[in-house]
């Protein structure tokens, strides 16, 4: 059991619950495409790589994805395991879904607003101390990717109560079949905020692509892009970090599969 | 910065920062009993030992107080040091006092959760995969004492729906000046139960030292409490933790300085 | 159905409402001490007036209990009547009870801040239009009387973001079997203040009773209070308004039989 | 004063506050299109219609808007009073913005659910008594007209934890300038469901009324949707009625002058 009779900090005990426990798919090297994956919690000595199987599945087949420092995940605890077992479980309620989801949620905003830019300060306290904290910077925003990421814009407001949020809406042409804007609203200055793009469930990674595409188009440099995700394919973290080198992304778990059934039970619309 | 280019799990980045950051108070060497503290995030070859400041403050002076495996200190972050910061800020705004304690509180909780018994279990997903995940058992239950020990209640509330809350009051008698129990009402088969006792600051530790008792009398075993806490000092953590060895203590911050005002300034009674 | 083809603010079909469906309990003239009561949303000719059966329950039997204008009823809605009835409900699960609870409290608290001193004044729109409002005054706090009165803490909270709030612990002496007050905490100057106090079930009144002695005593005017409760009984209501004529009695329901489960319910403590 | 000294649900003091208070904007008759309105509240002898000024806003010249029992607005009282007040003030910040726009989100979602169909019931309290209730049915569902729908989204799913809620966004195609359906998704079954469809800002009503159009495409009838407004012209609810005569309109205030800036203002993407 991880941090049982160890400080928390100590993360050693939780890397070796991650190598007993992180491949939580019975099947999941022959049922899925046959990258299942070990997150990088595991990774004790090459904190830049993801290891995953390879092509071949072989015992010795792995290969090593790097995915770079952009990626992020969180430390895994039994906490979010559990959360992560009720999103998964068919059998789980719309109410106890919505719940769960809104914790991890939670702690996943959390997370990203500790990756935004803080500057020192020196505060006195009731008592007369001087003490030495941080502030964190001015500047930020959120952005929803429609439908899946409206989900976490209400954990954003719980942690900024006044914090700005944008949205995009994208589709595919029914025409042509190309993904397609149809709807986008971003505070007037975006160009000069960092912004946490919110969109819980990253499978391909191209409803992403085709939001920081739209982003850049209002001035904002990819650097100033914290996406914030619960899931994510180690396809999709791929796709998204070759296409732009400088985001960074947040995510609970690596894993090629993500319960991309997520917004429908979310919203109640499947 | 912690974190910064490194995914968060790698805890290297965030003990670098530790170490430069931790003795927060400018003059608390001074103006504090002599013993700052560094918590033990910075400890990285023994987690067991939180390394203090020894009584004459000189430079080589330091030992080392062995709080055992029970005190557990969570990740220092930049958000968490932001919250902290706030909370001592005695010119903090009492609206912006609550919302920070709050979020604070919120993730002592969820690590609080994490440190509950759980078993594995294995779930079908919508796509039909089986994924083994973890599920957390039932029959745990939150104590608060009183009064700030309440500014607590809502946060596991939020994080459990249905969790049943006991409340105990301790105050000195004004005839003997001996801590009495004035009121407890707990839930009655709490010797059953795991309990998470909330008392957000530990200063002396004499009140959660009463408080524990007198669950103790009510037939729980000290290695069934996790005692959370936003704040600690060395002194409180090593009495309550030298009195009830089994008992799990959980904090944000070890540090001789704790902000004592806190009750007050939540509730608006001072 | 009431306000059903109506608009909602004529109250005439909710108190045609009111006559067919206000006595609730179905044997309460036999079960209850005689006296079941219809709310005084039915009486429209006389708004100061509550009917209640007589004391030999004869069809003829009614007296009026004149409880003054002090004492004031939400103006009853199905919505109100599910709740009341899902906290009666000894099928209910306790998190449904909570969520219930939470949701009348919520309603029982806008009215309560409704009650408050305000001042008119006159702001001007974006679009340049002076647009004459109403502000409330500053100068409130809240005083929970312990145990179930403080479930009420967080609506108000909710609602009033950084209001002040007391507290007062009134129980019977053991030895004296006399109320006294063991714990009581409140804003130092809150004797300019007004007064929300919350205790959501007025069975006999008399800890209410004890409660507001306090409050006197801490140079307090009655006519600065306003109770907040959920459920009353008559006989309840009577005893504290004929104690103190002055003060404001806010509740839902006028029912000689009050869920005295509540607190016990709500916080898991039976 | 309203409500002072009265019972709540004395309905007659509410009516004479209305009489003396409802015309707020200091100009409104000059400064709008000549059609002041004064709400249904203060029209004793006919709930079923709003007084407006004639268009010659003449003293004499008021002529009746027939708006039918569909339009139902909330009982003014002086928190809605100044939640208004607070919203319509330019001056307001968006943290104050944000959190009073909530509070009367809730207050209208709270009488929305309340419109809902009901069933009566018999309960057991938990000291046997048996209590006539009621339940309402299931089978209800949000729907969020984009963008400042959305607003309400939360609110609702507060009262009402697995609510399923859809959305649909309308938008001015770039080239004909008419009004285009961008993106709609509702739960399969809609067309069985009662709908609570939340926008706002009800202006000239020309958003909701293609709205309701979708729905109706879907298979819902009109008389099974109730749409929650903040605020609405006269004109505006007078164009949705009178295009579905069985439509509930729900709206806390009816006003030629409607804040407009209440999604960019929430949102923060003004």
């Amino acid at each position: 059991m991880p941090c049982h009779n160890q400080p928390l900090n100590n993360v050693t005990t939780g890397q070796e619950h991650s190598l007993t426990k992180h491949v939580r798919f019975a099947a999941s090297s022959s049922t899925s495409s046959g990258a299942p994956v070990v997150p990088c919690a595991e990774v004790e000595d090459d904190v830049n790589k993801q290891r995953v199987n390879g092509p071949n599945g072989g015992g010795l087949g792995t290969e090593f994805l790097n995915l770079g420092p952009q990626l992020k995940l969180l430390p895994l605890n039994n906490q979010i395991l559990e959360l992560q077992t009720i999103i998964r479980d068919k059998t789980t309620s719309r109410g106890d879904f919505v719940f769960c989801a809104d914790r991890l949620i939670r702690l996943v905003v959390e997370e990203g607003l500790n990756q935004l830019p803080y500057s020192e300060c020196t505060v006195t306290t009731p008592t007369g101390h001087m003490y030495e904290g941080v502030m964190f910077e001015r500047g930020n925003c959120g952005v929803s990717i429609m439908r899946s990421g409206e989900a976490m814009e209400q954990g954003l407001r719980d942690c900024c109560r006044s914090i700005r949020i944008g949205k995009i809406l994208i589709q595919s042409d029914e025409e042509t079949q190309k993904a397609k804007v149809y709807y986008a609203k971003f505070p007037p200055d975006i160009s000069r905020r960092k912004v946490l793009l919110m969109y819980p469930i990253l499978s391909t990674g191209n409803t992403v692509i085709e939001a920081v595409k739209v982003l850049i188009e209002h001035g904002l440099q990819p650097k100033h892009i914290i996406l914030l995700s619960l899931f994510s394919t180690p396809h999709g973290a791929k796709a998204i970090i070759q296409e732009f080198p400088d985001i960074t992304l947040l995510s609970t778990e690596l894993h090629p599969v993500a319960p991309t059934h997520f917004g429908q039970k979310y919203f109640g619309t499947e």
